[in-house]
């Protein structure tokens, strides 16, 4: 019984989520009415029996996809690791218009790390994301292994009379925002060793959850909402997909921060299309709704409207730069690391 | 950034609970008061802000440790994987007295394993053991390493009125009590290739969460609950320290099935003490309460009596075999793939 790789890789070549979306399709039962959104959203809502609605969601972080596949490197971010565990499950919860509330730590541990330095500075920034976000870790699980992953499961609520936002509310006619600035992170997953790369590095390893926010969009009358952890142009994506609806999304609008600014445009397009990890939440208002602005220290940027799906067969997002079309090659996210030494083509 | 392990391994030999819980101890917040239970259970329990009350946990299941670390038994365990991972958390919230509701997963999946035959057969297990458990698959999430691991959270709930049964009530002159048969899933851990382990396998990937018994156990005023998932020995001491008592337990009553009675008796009672993925209940009941008996399926069985801590250095269990004490040593867990080659010693 040791690990023995003589089973042959598969010669299904479905994309993770389409072959996933199929086989769980397929085999999932009726949702009973008491759960209001299960599998396919940011995170699920289910009615209690009295009181506020809960929200619940789980994600992982694995070692070579959301944080360094050098050992070395992970002990020095032990702090960011359990930040970023705790931030993007908030956001999950954020993106749907809850206010997040506990979490639960599922840590699966390799030997090298099981010591008290390495533990206590993940712990402090796993608590301090809690502190700062306003949540409890009410419980967990540990268990021995060669990699390290984080699994995070996180709860939140939502008031009776405020509908939590789903992905597939989008109407024809409504505004495409985004909160905060695009690309950051991305750039400085595949740029780490750049001036740049390092100046940016806080936006891939301390991501900001925009709580205030979501639930200011929730009781604004958000359509739909999603946060912005696989790429613009994938999470949109997912949201005409749920909602029946294209986009048009005017690239020259995206929010781009001044490091960002300075890189060469297509470069510069392609991590804010396709790099995943802003957790910034995009979000669709209807257009006689005016973005909320108390939480005034986050941007908010229209990027685009909601329009007709007219043809099924077509990518959902029609992009424009300066009212010029624009086509993206291979719009898949790149965040994984270590980085992709293939560049995806970007021609406008 | 490469896999390069150039960071020695700790110094430091403290236990991996007692590290952990060290360290969270010393850096967790204060607990809010909403939270009933957070830290240190079977699974975290809240009163939401009306109605009945949410149980929550998360648990994991990796490669090599709950399931076989063989690619090919990998791949032909799959169902029994998918099952596993849903009965081991269902049965976290059964030990805290409460309902099963409903769960989320988190998915590593290892490139070899993202193809349908797998997938399908391992969501076949999954959503058989949520219809058996009566929990709905709420939301997940899927990753991709090189290892599987699974993390699912489950969530139960808990009438008004009818408290959650912890970790921490056990009280002097209580009696001590265990659902089913003991030691059967760490024998076919261990002697997988002998016909009985092969008869007993199925106890071992196919554990009974005893949700039934649970809720009754809460509502007939159970003093402590845990589910018995690292052994025996090790749970009830879980017990033990945190109700501040010791444990006095016979040992020639531990419930036994057939095929394990046959088994020479020292090896028989290490895999009933420090075997774990049992998955019974043990409970403590005061002694004038009888234990409910409407679930007459799984038998109950009275294995001995809650004592006084008279001496906090000592062990918290007292062992004995027909009157005579019995000392085992090491009794750690053996429940990881693959097998351990060095036998524990067991002396009565």
């Amino acid at each position: 019984m040791i690990i023995t790789p003589n089973n042959p890789a598969p010669n299904i070549a479905l994309s993770e989520f389409e072959l996933i979306e199929r086989v769980f399709a397929k085999l999932h039962p009726k949702t009973p009415t008491d759960i209001e959104k299960g599998i396919g959203d940011d995170a699920a809502v289910m009615s209690l029996p009295a009181g506020a609605r809960l929200v619940s969601c789980i994600d992982t972080l694995v070692q070579g996809r959301h944080f360094s596949a050098d050992w070395t490197q992970v002990n020095e971010l032990a702090f960011q690791i359990g930040y970023k565990a705790v931030a993007v499950n908030v956001s999950d919860i954020a993106a749907m218009g809850a206010t997040p509330h506990s979490v639960l730590l599922a840590l699966v541990l390799p030997e090298r790390l099981a010591h008290e330095a390495w533990l206590s500075t993940f712990a402090k920034g796993l608590f301090h994301a809690c502190q700062l976000f306003g949540v409890t870790l009410i419980g967990g699980d540990t268990t021995r292994s060669e990699h390290l992953v984080l699994s995070i499961s996180a709860q939140g609520f939502i008031a009776n009379g405020i509908p939590a936002v789903y992905r597939s509310g989008a109407q024809v006619g409504d505004k495409v925002y985004v909160s905060g600035t695009l690309g950051d992170a991305a750039y400085a997953l595949k740029h780490f060793d750049t001036e740049t790369g390092q100046q940016l590095s806080h936006r891939l390893h301390m991501p900001t959850p925009r709580i205030t926010l979501g639930v200011e969009l929730a009781r604004a009358g958000a359509t739909a909402m999603i946060d912005i952890s696989d790429g613009l142009y994938q999470d949109l994506s997912h949201i005409c997909q749920q909602s029946g609806v294209n986009m048009r999304i005017n690239l020259e609008q995206l929010p781009t921060s001044t490091p960002l600014a300075q890189i060469e445009l297509s470069e510069r397009l392609l991590c804010q299309l396709t790099g995943g990890d802003d957790y910034e939440l995009a979000f669709i208002l209807p257009a006689h709704i005016d973005p909320p602005i108390s939480d005034s220290d986050t941007p908010i940027t229209c990027i685009g409207e909601v329009i007709a799906n007219e043809n099924s067969e077509e990518t959902p997002l029609e992009l424009f730069y300066n009212a010029q079309a624009v086509t993206i090659e291979h719009p898949t996210p790149f965040n994984t690391y270590p980085n992709l030494t293939g560049y995806q083509h970007f021609s406008g």
